[in-house]
């Protein structure tokens, strides 16, 4: 069973869906190639099986929705760039498309609330799917356009070592790690991914799509000096490493834990993909990632952010007090976190892949 | 916008997943009339599509499927009989059926729960739709058996009195009413059931079929004399009375209040499917409900049951303390709800529908 790690739910202070600002505006400078691959890369007829009806269903599933409201404009844009690419191909069709979106998370993402933002005046059929993507979750050849940004780089697990718990000792991801980290890893990262293609391959139409947002460091970097912004998970490092000191948490505890996160470059993409080899890649680019929290270097801003999607980890292995106690302490280290952001993130990439299914 | 009346979520002691046994008697004894139909009616051949794969989607929804688990137990019926059906008629074939199950309820229901609660070892592809089903859910043409059990009996709205709020004076519903009361309540009935079917005509393909399982009564008697059991609401209405003449509760606010339940008759459930044109009617039966409760008499399981039922509705009308102070009333109850039960639950019934897509 692939881990659990939702965002955190609700609409508290630090829920997800108040605190996804980085997820929207890295989406929002990408939704500009997403409408450039439909138009370009998408070939609607070849999707759609028209019979005898007057309709022809359009299936878009967003693979790691969390709960809102990203997924909204995503699938919004998705539905409004596909409907007019059909209309200018068709335009004497008296057959019209019927969108349908699926949103897929976790088992214990809050569809609850997903579900209570839904857009009134949306122009879709609206479900959801519970479960890792990791695995098989929908019907044989029912998706015509497989979405997912910033849920990729999320592991099933944590790369583990069998010989001894505190393999990465006084770490808490490969970042500055041992290079027997980053390949466990990279190796985990190969195997999810893997897991994750053979799955899309069997769900997908022949000619349908994958688009994939992620964050990802150039092909050049060095994975243990580079995360794409992750890198600030030493400033949690730091933190928990006083509190060891201070007998507040136990060395042990910290030395078995690892974030199973993992931050792909191009390269890493390409080779599992054809590795793979049901895909054909039609994109696989690295931008610079634009966002107001980065240029500013708001560090208060991101570390509220980050806890919006850490804290469910953290809290799963450390318990509330102590998570709790590690988040406050990165929050007193907020201008050390601003000067080291006015350096370190001009490095905080993108990565944007477009696959179809062969 | 219809109405939302979700049954009680969570697990707590009022919870719906803890009291919905009486349902679950109630589909129980009628599995083995699902099953029937299955073998009897349905023509599996003529509901799939075969293109060139080795799979056929067979799609299921249950409309009202609150959080389980009855619909669950329901669900794996509905798959082994068919499943079942499909391997005699089709013995050498290489097809095999692939099942997806919808589970659909109002927005609000706690799908988080049914979630969570979903069998493990399923051989479904499970998914949610969140709505009303007074309205279009699905695409068109994507449903090859609808399923509903124990939910068309709300209505999608309170019959309403434009000229008075107090139409129904010192009563919650139809039952001991005025002939006007009944009357406003069947005609909500009709509307909402051509809504129902209309929008359920759209998403059915050819041959597809709906079962339906709700609280009824035999066509001869009369609607305001007997409501499957919902009858007992007089013992709710005398509470509500009581705390009117005690001043704890505002006399208007009671006469503005109407449960929107409707108990069908065959008679009823006849006219508005052939009044709708689509469907063709396979099976309409009414039978006498079979229930360890409703035989031993055994009203405070019974209250309990009606509290995780029927609290949402009453709660957002009056507020928590005066439902709450309602329903102990009701348990002061118990003797005098035990030996009312005991002679008037012989005319608990439910009825049982069968219908095929034209």
């Amino acid at each position: 069973m692939p881990e659990s790690l939702p965002m955190n739910g609700g609409n508290g202070v630090y829920s997800y869906s108040k605190n996804s600002q980085l997820q929207k505006e890295g989406s929002n400078v990408m939704m500009g190639m997403i409408k450039e691959s439909i138009l370009k890369n998408m070939d609607i007829e070849s999707l759609l099986s028209f019979g005898k009806s007057n309709n022809a269903l359009f299936h878009i599933v967003d693979f790691g929705c969390s709960i809102g409201p990203n997924t909204f404009i995503a699938m919004q844009h998705i539905i409004q760039t596909t409907t007019q690419k059909y209309q200018t191909q068709h335009k004497d069709t008296q057959i019209s498309l019927e969108f349908q979106v699926s949103f897929n998370d976790h088992v214990t993402n809050d569809f609850n609330t997903l579900f209570k933002a839904l857009p009134p005046e949306r122009r879709y059929f609206a479900s959801a799917v519970p479960g890792s993507f990791y695995g098989r979750l929908f019907p044989s050849r029912s998706i015509h356009f497989a979405y997912s940004c910033y849920s990729l780089q999320w592991l099933s697990k944590t790369p583990e070592d069998e010989k001894s718990r505190s393999w990465n000792k006084g770490r808490i991801h490969y970042i500055g790690a041992s290079k027997d980290v980053t390949s466990a890893y990279v190796a985990q990262f190969e195997k999810d991914m893997e897991v994750f293609l053979n799955a899309r391959a069997m769900e997908i139409v022949e000619n349908g799509m994958i688009v994939m947002i992620l964050p990802g460091i150039h092909s050049e970097l060095d994975h243990s000096q580079a995360a794409a912004g992750f890198d600030v998970l030493k400033f949690f490092e730091s933190s928990l490493n006083d509190m060891i000191n201070e007998g507040i948490v136990e060395e042990a505890l910290v030395d078995s834990f690892n974030v199973p996160l993992y931050v792909a470059s191009p390269k890493d993409m390409t080779k599992v993909v054809k590795k793979n080899g049901y895909f054909i890649i039609e994109k696989m680019e690295i931008k610079e990632s634009q966002s107001k929290i980065l240029d500013e270097a708001d560090a208060k801003s991101l570390i509220i952010h980050l806890r919006a999607t850490l804290e469910g980890i953290f809290t799963k292995h450390f318990g509330v007090q102590i998570t709790d106690e590690m988040f406050k302490r990165i929050m007193d280290k907020c201008e050390e976190i601003s000067s080291w952001m006015k350096v370190e993130y001009k490095k905080a990439s993108q990565l944007f892949v477009v696959l179809k299914r062969k």
